[in-house]
């Protein structure tokens, strides 16, 4: 963004969603309930983001008359997407990188997040993946023993000491740790969610070569590849299966929205891929969401808003993926018509595209920069060309 | 519409604008106070006519597949125009007659919709218009005589008592009548806010043909002129100046409305209309919402979320106006683009294009009608062959 800002001589305005960072509506109450979590909704944030540009054309010196581009990655791709089809008169256009505009309801198969993750895991080391799926065995049958659970508290270095209560929030941590390493799976040394050397499923795979020894071989095979993810930096003491990793990114609010817009159907079934199967149960999940926060879902709302799948009347938007990226298969991964484009990216994880520049840039990411680029100067000259409108009324 | 449903094969449903009829979220307190009636906003109502589609495809036999067109007058052709706009994957197009999109902030001047009631009466009769203007001054001299307000009261039968702190509520009455006799200013018979003969502004004009007899006689002509509005039925046994015209359409409600998002600002200046002079003055609007329903306008939310002049980036829309009607100065009077189409009716007044056919329907009402099927037809073709999307995922 800041290359290409520079290239087309852009103001970059990074904009914050409401309820995260310091864009509190009502300060430290903000979370406190659902009467005050009410206004947090992707429609408010949009209506933000439009309020937001008709303050800068005010504001700005030079910035009235001039065309606006959209750009986010992940939930914030969705968001420039979503800007883009409900305010096409304040953006000519939106890129949306890595953004799993289909990952509701039923547009696509629950499983296929998890799969692509397995795919990762097993195109980066032989038998990775069948090493991952056989440990979650090893985890039980080793819970079931009377030392099974110090032991694993010790070899995983856990900082707390495990219950058997505690088993399958391991279990999640564990999956999680898989999903994020798929997530920055970077052709280069990154620090997105966690400082990373370059292809860290690779490394993480070098651990993992084997799913037929021990159980416990295996399980300290598995910490060993955990470390990769927890102590690349090698300052980390122990692990903390109860921290969040992407908590700096404010997973609480996120966890409100997911019990009211976002909903987002997970399943796996252990056959198509390395984990325990699990199948995607609304009626528990709405249940969670009573619990935590006294409201349920409305899995049916963000795709009547949006779209779903029947968004070819919308125009200029660039989705891009990374092949490698688990968001990929929520992603539009095919052109829907000549401005609903898409950019695939074969050796990218999430939102590479969105990184700086650098001399490690895969072939494939340069290029995609490069069409990003010029569908944004198609855009920017329809603007200056026949399609200039005049300024909004302020 | 009933008319053109049949010929196209269509099912025509008549959605309910919620707070207004029997949709009303909280019954009888829906009007309660502004925290009852902070559900109230054009935003809902487009979502729920976008839940009611989906209702509609699941439960109509057939229905699911099928195009829908969104058709409005008036405040409803906005909706219908705005529901294209924000909701494009749910409706392949929209009929927005008289619909005054426009009207809102600056995007037009603000005497613009008193100047056509204005040239209305001008080219309705000689001396019209003049006898109108010159009425107000008539009135308030004649309320500053000790014998004026009896007078007044008995000549324009007038159900209750006169008190000097009425007249401007009288003239505001008389004005609004003058409005809506613009609005409705058909070509033959029809009852659309009272029973009215075909055009009804001849008729009143009849009685005002000059303006410069003695203040008694002008307003005497005028009783007479507002009888044709207030008695054609001959029913009415004394008028009643507090009551609107149009109370039966929900105005209690559309005051609330009026008072938050739909800011329509209004002047005159007596020179190019025949109405005393009032300037647009927004503090005074805003503290006479607050004083009523403790809330403040927001005059620039509209533009930025519907766009204001800026909405050629939008598609597949009819605008049709009547020439007459005083809303087609804040209507959409120029083609946009290839699909932001516009039907201008020059013997038209309140869309007189959604009303049933008759023999009296003046050939440039014909055409627009033909015109405004041909895009329907359009749309539906284009929805049916290239551009067909799979429905929407239930």
């Amino acid at each position: 963004m800041w290359d290409v800002a520079e290239r087309l001589k852009a103001l970059l305005v990074f904009a914050e969603h409401r309820y995260y960072g310091e864009s509190l509506p009502f300060g430290e109450d903000s979370f406190r309930d659902a009467k005050h979590l009410n206004f947090l909704t992707s429609e408010q944030a949009l209506a933000d983001f439009a309020e937001l540009i008709r303050h800068l054309r005010k504001t700005v010196p030079g910035a009235d008359g001039q065309p606006f581009i959209a750009i986010g990655g992940s939930y914030g791709g969705v968001l420039a997407a979503w800007f883009r089809m409900k305010y096409p008169h304040l953006v000519v256009g939106a890129l949306a990188a890595s953004a799993p505009i289909w990952q509701f309801q039923d547009l696509i198969p629950c499983g296929v997040f998890m799969k692509i993750v397995t795919e990762d895991f097993r195109k980066s080391g032989e038998k990775c993946s069948e090493s991952i799926l056989r440990s979650w065995g090893a985890i039980n049958r080793l819970s079931n023993t009377g030392s099974g659970l110090p032991w694993l508290t010790r070899n995983l270095h856990l900082c707390a000491s495990l219950n058997s209560e505690d088993i399958q929030r391991l279990k999640d941590w564990i999956a999680e740790t898989w999903v994020n390493l798929a997530m920055v799976n970077y052709p280069y040394p990154a620090s997105f969610l966690k400082p990373l050397p370059s292809w860290p499923i690779k490394v993480v795979c070098q651990y993992l070569t084997n799913p037929y020894m021990s159980d416990s071989l295996l399980i300290q095979n598995i910490y060993q590849a955990l470390n990769v993810y927890y102590n690349y930096s090698g300052q980390s003491k122990c692990n903390n299966i109860s921290e969040t990793t992407i908590g700096n990114l404010g997973s609480r609010v996120w966890g409100y929205q997911t019990c009211t817009e976002i909903i987002l159907p997970f399943c796996t079934n252990g056959i198509d891929d390395m984990f325990e199967a699990r199948a995607w149960d609304l009626d528990k999940y709405s249940d969670d969401c009573y619990k935590q926060w006294g409201v349920r879902p409305r899995p049916s709302w963000i795709t009547t808003l949006y779209g779903g799948k029947d968004i070819r009347s919308y125009s200029n938007i660039i989705f891009s993926n990374g092949d490698l990226d688990p968001w990929s298969g929520g992603g539009v991964t095919e052109d829907l018509s000549d401005t609903l484009v898409v950019v695939n990216i074969p050796e990218g994880a999430h939102h590479l595209d969105l990184r700086s520049s650098t001399d490690m840039d895969p072939p494939s990411l340069q290029l995609a920069r490069t069409v990003e680029v010029k569908h944004m100067k198609q855009w920017i000259t329809d603007f200056y060309g026949n399609d200039r409108r005049l300024p909004l009324a302020t």
